[in-house]
Formats: C-alpha cells, structure tokens, sequence
C-alpha cells in the first residue's frame, strides 16, 4: 500500500509532538493547523489522531483508523461509524494511575473534612472536625476495567472490603472479595458504604444508579464518580443527599458538562465538583502519544493494534 | 493488694465509659467529676486514664500507672515523671488507619488542585485545572511505627517508591524499599518528592526539617505533616514553600498549637491545614477504651501491659 497518511487533529505541545518522530518511516504525517475544520483536512487521510464526529464521518473515506487520545468513545457510537470498517483505538489502561488517585482525593477530601478546614483557614480557625474512618467499610466499584482495578487495589491497601459489579465475563482479581454482573447490582448497593463509578456511558449504563438503586444503600454512603455524569440519575443523587442515604458525593463529572448553572449540584452541602479533571497528569499526553506511535509501527507491520475498541459494546 | 483504684480524668461519652463494665472487678473506678481539678482527686489514685501535669504529679503518692488515650506522650516528659517508677502506657498502634487516611486526603488534596476547585464552585465555574499524578514518584518517610507503616502500605499501593528513615533497630517491610538511621537522612530528601513526617516529638527530633534538609530535596516535592509540629523549622519551611523547593504543604498539625494568628502558615499559597484533625474517627474513643479495659485485667493478673512507653526514649 502507499504511504498512509495520518492526520494529527487533536494538536499537543511540541515536545509531545516531538514524540511522532519516532513514527515508522513509511508514515506521511500532517497536522492539523490551528483554528481550521477537520472537514476540510480529511482527503486521503487513512489515520486520524482526535475525533471525527457525525458531519465529517462522510468527508472521510480513506480512513481506515482512529485513535482517540483519551478513554471515553462514547462520542464515536453514531450508526455510519460504528457500521463502518473504520478501527477505534482509545487511551484505556493509561488512566489507571492518575484517575484512581482522584478517585481517592475527592473520597478523603470528604471523609476528612478537607472543605471545611479550608473555610476555617480563611478565618485562621484551629479546630478539630470529626472525620470518618474508611478502613473496615465496604467498597463497592461498578466497572471493575483499568480503572476499577487500580482504585480496588488502593482501597485494598486502606483496608476496605472490596466488591464489584461488572458485566465482563473477567476473573475476580486477588483485591476484590466479591464480583457480580449487573444482575448482582442491587445486592451490591445494599452492601456498598463506598460507591466508586468507574465504568463507561453505553446506553446500559445511563442513569444506572437510580432512586432504586440509592434506595438500597446503607444511610451515610459516600458516592464517587470519576467516569461519566450520565451513568447517575442527578435528581435521585440529591435525593439521596438530602435523605442521608448519601453522606457526601464527589463528583469529577456530571450528567451535563459542563455543568449547568442551574444544577442544585453546584450548592448542595457535602458534594465536591472537580470539572472534569481525573484524566490529568504531567504524564499523561506523552503516554498516549507513546501508544499511538506504538501502534503506528503495529498498523505499518500489518499486526494487531493495542486498546480497539469494541464498537457494539461502545468500550 | 487491695482493690487497685482507677480514676477516669479524661471523660468520655456515656457509651464509650459503659465499655469499664467490662473491667476486672478488683478494679474500682472512680470518674472525675466535670469541671473539677485533677489535683483534688489524686488521693489513693494508683492508675489514671488521663493526663497528670508536672504540678500534680507530687499529689499522686499511690500512681502506679498511667494510660494516656491518645499516642503523642511528649506532656509527661518531665523528670520527675520520667524518673519515677510510674509506668505509662499510650494508644500507639490504634491510630494507623485514620491517620494514615488523613495524610492522604492532605497529599491528594494538593496534588488534585481540590482547594481551587472548591473556589470554582463558589463561581459556578466549570474548569479543568493541571493535577499531578504521584504514581512513579518517591515517598520518604520519616519514623516507621505504626502511623509511617500504614501510611507506606498505601503508598505502596499508589505506586510510589518508599524510603524511610527511623532510629530503632527495625526489619524493613516489604512495602519500604530502602530503610535508613538518622544518619541517611540528608540522602533520604535528595530522593524523597514526598516527605510523610510520622515521627513522634523528642528532643532528637526538635526542628529536624531544617533548612539544611529542606534544600536537599528536588525542586517541586510535597510535605505533609500528621505527627508533630515542632519537628519541622516553620521558617524553613515557608521558605522552601517561596523557593519552589516545595510546591505544597499539609500540615495537621503546626509549631505552636493552635497556630498562632500571625502565622504565615494560614495564608500561604499552597499550604493545607487540618486542625490537629488526623487521629479524629468514629472508632478512636471505643477502641483507646478497649485497650484500657483489656490492660486493666493484664494489670490485675500481673502480667505485662501493652504499649508501655520508653520513657527515656520519650515513645
């Protein structure tokens, strides 16, 4: 085949894009100039890096491949993409690291009272809060995928009782004591005193935890979500707030984003937002770049390609 | 001997003093009344629960035995204490967890830009802000009893490297994977992008984060502080925070206590305080008052108690 030619449409510093020199030979790489419309860059491109929406699906046709430089895909699953031939590859097994840890700044910002010593700084207050202990309670993470995995493996090491809810037909890891596919879901609520959401925005997953699901929780839960708004239903969240079921929730992400000013969420006493920030790193750009350059050679060489996605699950 | 005589200085809740039912009955408790002076209560005393002050202590002919609820013993380091026969006994051991927990909601808070974006809600504003992910990074931690091994056990877990430095004669966990005296600790911060102080406060300790120490550390690391405040040089320290060699501090506790208000400790960029706030759990009082009740029947049968203080040692 000719040189393929891949088109860098999501545009990253240039020590990051520094990286790409390390592309196989046989590559022909273009850039997407700032400001301009992917529409009218996409004739023989073969391979994009960055995301194609709807409009200029159509525009596209050599591509062959694209790699969104991120984890959620949720805004590739339109009928022409996942009906076309066109392989996605996304970033999962990357944000492991950086999201877990999130996860558990927003868990422990809540459990040890971190909003309310910031206020007290503010007045040079001295004065010790209560605080809630985690170990010993029970954490309960729905999507046990990378993500899931490395929060179950530090919650592990805080001494938690680890269960989660997945419908993968995987092998329960050595950090968690029980697994169950989502049929297990309402007896995992009732156990759960921790909910960790860690799993991706597919239609079987929107507004997944309901006024039902809440319902079941033990009174004083702690909810946090660093995956996708759209998998909780936001008026059973503050129902669930406001009726103690919940004791506080940490939120990186919400059912609208971002979110609306109108949303209760922004006031409502005992919830963090932290706009949509889990993904961050220092490291995190050049890993993705790495994997992408990493699976040009695999594309060059015919073999393989790391993380495809799986269009009709849409993760 | 006759019934040994037990008073109860420090006062609990109703709940956690109903757990004294399960003392030996030799034993006979005898509660402080509110309000009232340590002082006039002494006569006949042979154990305490509680604290004694240096000007009491003369009052306390009969005192056998000292349990302090809490672990920090540095207020009974006064030499006629220390040179008399009295045996004192603490809470280490029980402080792990939630200690531990703390330090990390202090550490994740900085590292995750929680204090700003708890500023963003106030505006309503929707905003991803630069975070720094740990894992990769080196964790040193000063002093290994029980507060620095639960910390490096999740630690561990977040994928940091731990080092430590403590002056007993210990075996090096597994989580630690160099273990060093005293004298390896200006290495011990020229490694460390963490430094978790989890040492108690003895003269050897006074003002050990100097100057000196805190200019070996790579530019840009973290501290954060869930023992002792008088084991840190504030000077230094702010001036670590203005030089970059720190990029943020979470502090629990400070020099003097309450931190003073001329303190620039309260408005100093990038500096968390908790108010002394770490060992606060729903668990403490109950489990401090468990392991009273179960030295109280080792003490009426003669046998060793547990948590004895080294006196000398001051820990």
């Amino acid at each position: 085949m000719p040189n393929p030619k891949v088109l860098i449409a999501s545009r990253q510093t240039p020590e990051v894009e520094a990286m790409l020199n390390d592309a196989p030979s046989e590559v022909e790489i273009h850039f997407l100039p700032q400001g301009e419309q992917l529409g009218e860059h996409l004739t023989e491109i073969e391979i994009i890096y960055g995301s194609i929406g709807e409009a200029d699906f159509p525009k596209a046709s050599s591509l062959q491949w694209v790699h969104q430089p991120h984890a959620g895909v949720e805004g590739f699953m339109y009928p022409a993409f996942k009906a076309s031939d066109v392989v996605l590859t996304n970033c999962r097994r990357l944000y492991g690291q950086q999201i877990s840890e999130h996860a558990f700044a927003l868990l422990l910002s809540l459990t040890r009272s971190i909003p309310a010593q910031l206020e007290f700084m503010k007045l040079k207050h001295w004065e010790r809060v209560p605080c809630i202990e985690l170990a010993g309670m029970t954490m309960g993470i729905l999507g046990l995928g990378g993500i899931g995995r490395a929060v179950a493996a530090r919650a592990k090491a805080f001494e938690l009782n680890v269960i989660a809810v997945d419908p993968e037909p995987i092998e329960k890891p050595d950090t968690v004591t029980q697994l169950g596919k989502l049929d297990w879901l309402p007896e995992f609520m009732t156990q759960s005193n921790v909910v960790m959401v860690c799993c991706p925005s597919t239609p079987e997953t929107h507004k997944l935890l309901s006024h039902e699901q809440f319902n079941r929780l033990p009174d004083g839960s702690y909810l946090v979500n660093v995956s996708r708004g759209r998998i909780i239903d936001e008026e059973a969240l503050i129902a669930a707030l406001r009726s103690g079921k919940l004791a506080a929730a940490g939120l990186d992400v919400t059912y609208t984003e971002p979110c609306p000013p109108e949303s209760p969420l922004w006031t409502e006493p005992n919830v963090i937002l932290t706009g949509h920030s889990a993904g961050a790193s220092q490291h995190i750009r050049a890993r993705a770049m790495r994997l992408f350059v990493d699976n040009l050679h695999r594309f060059v060489k015919g073999e393989p390609l790391e993380n495809v996605v799986n269009k009709q699950k849409g993760y």
